[in-house]
């Protein structure tokens, strides 16, 4: 499960055995099972996941409680409550499990310990949000721009597993499309 | 104009004289006219602007020629392609300017130096990435829910000038609505 942590670092920076070794001593691992929240509206959130295998969503309801799906994370992604993480505000989003899996997580206090320690992970946080920056802009763009199309073969692009393993209403539900106009993107 | 530079990287890390002395040997500075492009679609992205006064703007154009705009920068922000930038590929989006200005700007290579020789300025970009990563979010939020009184409002948070210095039919193409739309959000 470690290895999995060390080869998506570095993609980015290279680590000694040593430093590999201090910077997985700042995660810890958790299981979670399938329907399981890891976090829920209104919760206090101390952690970022890093996903080692299983599925899991990021949604916000809105006030007729409706779903609305931001982000998918599988296999080498994070995920959290960025805004309730790094401003330690109350959640405003669901995480919640859709298969089994496992994930190291860290606190915010040890991402900062270990940041300021490591001028490495420093530099590996910053190009890893500014690549999840870029992505979000494109995501927007497709949305202003009302192309479907594009946030669909993006979307498969960045998860090419996802289609097999979500019902369509979610992926419908993280397109901000109806299941309708889905099904037209998956045919065309 | 350097104090502007220095006050915003202030609000997240303290330096001293001689650092800000340092990180400013990495920025030149440029004078830009109304209607001028920082950027162009096709260009090498060298700079990322740090924005000391006046008003710019990010679009993109589709197939059809329409304008959607991805991003206002007034003074206090940072604007470039920032796929274009980071990646060295060809930029997809245009910047102009709206109104005359000045910035501060520097090379990725330069950035990047920047970083490696204080760790500060690598803290700095990372915890800004982020900051823009969570508001990144909620605009896609606001999107894919189709709230589009709660962009107009954050809008109007984030850059509480705009509506009196751009057209209408700017804002609009930002929010990824009509200006009939628009006129309704304004006077709700």
């Amino acid at each position: 499960m470690n290895q999995e942590l060390r080869q998506h670092i570095e993609k980015i920076v290279s680590l000694t055995d040593e430093e590999f070794d201090f910077v997985l001593s700042h995660f810890n691992q958790k299981r979670f099972l399938k329907h399981q929240f890891l976090i829920q509206e209104g919760d206090t959130v101390d952690n970022d996941f890093f996903i080692i295998n299983g599925l899991l969503k990021a949604s916000h309801r809105n006030e007729e409680n409706k779903e609305h799906i931001l982000q998918f994370a599988t296999e080498g992604s994070w995920i959290t409550d960025p805004q309730a993480y790094h401003n330690q505000t109350k959640a405003t989003l669901n995480i919640q499990c859709l298969e089994d899996g496992n994930s190291l997580f860290i606190t915010l206090d040890n991402k900062e310990k270990l940041c300021n320690s490591l001028q490495k992970m420093d530099s590996f946080f910053r190009k890893k949000t500014t690549k999840e920056y870029i992505l979000l802009q494109r995501r927007i763009l497709c949305l202003i721009s009302n192309n479907a199309k594009n946030r669909y073969e993006d979307l498969l692009k960045q998860y090419p597993s996802l289609i097999q393993r979500v019902p369509k209403t979610m992926i419908a539900s993280y397109l901000g499309v109806s299941r309708e106009t889905l099904s037209r993107l998956a045919t065309s």
